[in-house]
């Protein structure tokens, strides 16, 4: 089959990988329909973290073309949505809210597993990983909001959960790509009151706006967490959610939270803070990478009801033989997402 | 009136000090009845942290003298616990849990306000501070419970609080201090279902068993991690709570803890470990000085009925004039907690 492939910093191609075939009983293969770049494929575009050689990606929607024979609740022909990771779903981790921590579970794309970025993914333990779409026909915007519960919405609203996002809050979200977007709806849909959204680029602004922020605050640093302070009386947010990771971001998440409430964490933190500071204001600390797959049926009831649209934040699209500019739009900040149309349903 | 003085690293004396009276139509003045030395006071004695000469203590029980014309709920006569601050408890971060950070609060005994180690405080906005007792003819053990919920009760409670402590948990207590007792006990309370407190003093080991530890583990470091995760199959404990705050107890607090869990954290933390940690396992950190007087309600109808007796930390007692060996006892670990008795009901 064809597929996308790392070759090392910035050197991304297409060529050929063996077709995917059952090799275990639980597994499933799915045909790849659409497939994405995420944020943190650009780590190791950008030589800032390791990858291995091979196989890269690990968002996709397909259609189920084999099942393995102890696989229950997906059948050939069903349509899916894989979340970022396998996982077996019955161990306490899981149980727990920790998918990523399956002892049993595992990584697509790694290099040597099969990538979303593909035209097929062998998915182990896939009872318990894919989730079936139900219903048929459905419109091009439904399948990328589909696509989006893969990872980026999943983590959206990871942040919102971590971060406590009820009904009535006055929440803030720091950090304007794809995930922050999708933590802005995500508060939406939980029904917050006043969503901030920090962003200073124009075209981030009005998805911010589509998806429900009621303020955007352009500011940076020192200047934003003023900002926000002033928009709150000096209390700051309900809720802080940070979607970047970065020390700065940290610390602006953390200077806005209001005290006593929790700071809700995708951005995989490549800094940190003193604890003491937190410790003061009875600022807690939660998130991590998401359980995908615990949050996939109720967004996706969502989005086939027609009541979210995440599938907004793809801004560029491409075929799979067009995966290295998928990579090079995000790099270059051309697209705050690149959608992948890999094959048909 | 007398009153215990700070005059510099482990140089306390009982001296002079002017009688509190009204000064806001908010205030209240107390006669203590009993006092104690906090862990936080020994930051001080020791010449870890910066005090101000003068007045010391913040915990302490007492009768009410005097009221001014504002204060509604509280009468001469009542006898009354005082959390360890005085906050208003209607600004947004008292209702979000937060009454450290009450921009009308303030400290006892900085130096300059009255102390708990002393005859008599003045207490600032004592009506949405102060706390009647029912009743009366109280047992010298129950006024000693209740003394214990100024501060260290509801600081172990408050940890036990973060740490999500539910019905039927699997818990951890890093930390065998007071602090660290009274977390066992709170989540005894609570009703966890197995409580493994890491302690290596047999007299604190005979405490922590009677306030319901199932199991001690007396490893500290990495031989104590392995030896939770030993007990728990691998997987961590649904509660780890953190009551030392340096950085080795931080990082074993982390490490017994279950993926998806969050950390409850009181004790003051003097370090920290790389928040990457946390995020790979999704662990959550929540604390901070505990808002006790949220608290002390609950747990004050638990003392009055015989359900709990945290006063059992109380291992050491003297008087008023007998302060200054309260504080070495403590220093010495001669004591896990010092009593002042100081007047009488």
């Amino acid at each position: 089959m064809r597929a996308a492939l790392f070759n090392g910093p910035r050197d991304v191609t297409v060529g050929t990988r063996p077709d995917p075939v059952i090799q275990e009983p639980t597994d499933a293969v799915v045909r790849v329909v659409l497939a994405c770049v995420c944020g943190s494929d650009l780590w190791y575009y950008r030589g800032e973290s390791p990858h291995e050689a091979g196989s890269i990606g690990h968002e996709f929607i397909g259609l189920v073309q084999a099942v393995g024979s102890e696989v229950s609740g997906i059948k050939v022909g069903d349509l899916v949505v894989a979340p970022f990771i396998f996982s077996d779903m019955a161990c306490p981790n899981c149980l727990n809210g920790s998918t990523i921590t399956c002892p049993h579970g595992g990584n697509f794309g790694n290099g040597h597993t099969d990538g979303g970025q593909g035209e097929a993914v062998r998915v182990p333990l896939a009872g318990s990983t894919l989730v079936p779409v139900p219903g048929a026909g459905h419109s091009d915007a439904v399948l990328k909001s589909l696509l989006s519960l893969s990872d980026v919405m999943s983590t959206g609203h990871h942040a919102a959960i971590c971060a406590a996002v009820r009904k009535g809050s006055v929440v803030a979200v720091v950090g304007d790509g794809a995930v922050g977007l999708s933590a802005v709806l995500a508060a939406k849909r939980l029904g917050a009151e006043r969503i901030i959204a920090l962003s200073s680029h124009p075209e981030r602004q009005l998805v911010a706006t589509e998806f429900g922020a009621t303020d955007i605050v352009e500011a940076r640093g020192e200047g934003a967490v003023q900002r926000v302070l002033e928009l709150t009386d000096g209390w700051g947010v309900d809720s802080s959610m940070e979607c970047v990771g970065t020390t700065a971001a940290i610390e602006t998440a953390f200077a806005i939270a209001k005290a006593g409430s929790t700071v809700g964490v995708v951005g995989v933190p490549h800094g940190g803070l003193s604890f003491g500071e937190l410790f003061s204001r009875n600022i807690g600390w939660k998130g991590g990478p998401a359980p995908a797959r615990i949050y996939i049926p109720e967004l996706l009831e969502d989005v086939l009801a027609g009541r979210i649209n995440p599938g907004r934040v793809f801004d560029y699209e491409t075929d799979l033989e067009g995966t290295p500019d998928a990579y090079a739009a995000m790099d270059g900040r051309r697209a705050i997402k690149s959608l992948i149309r890999v094959g048909s349903l």
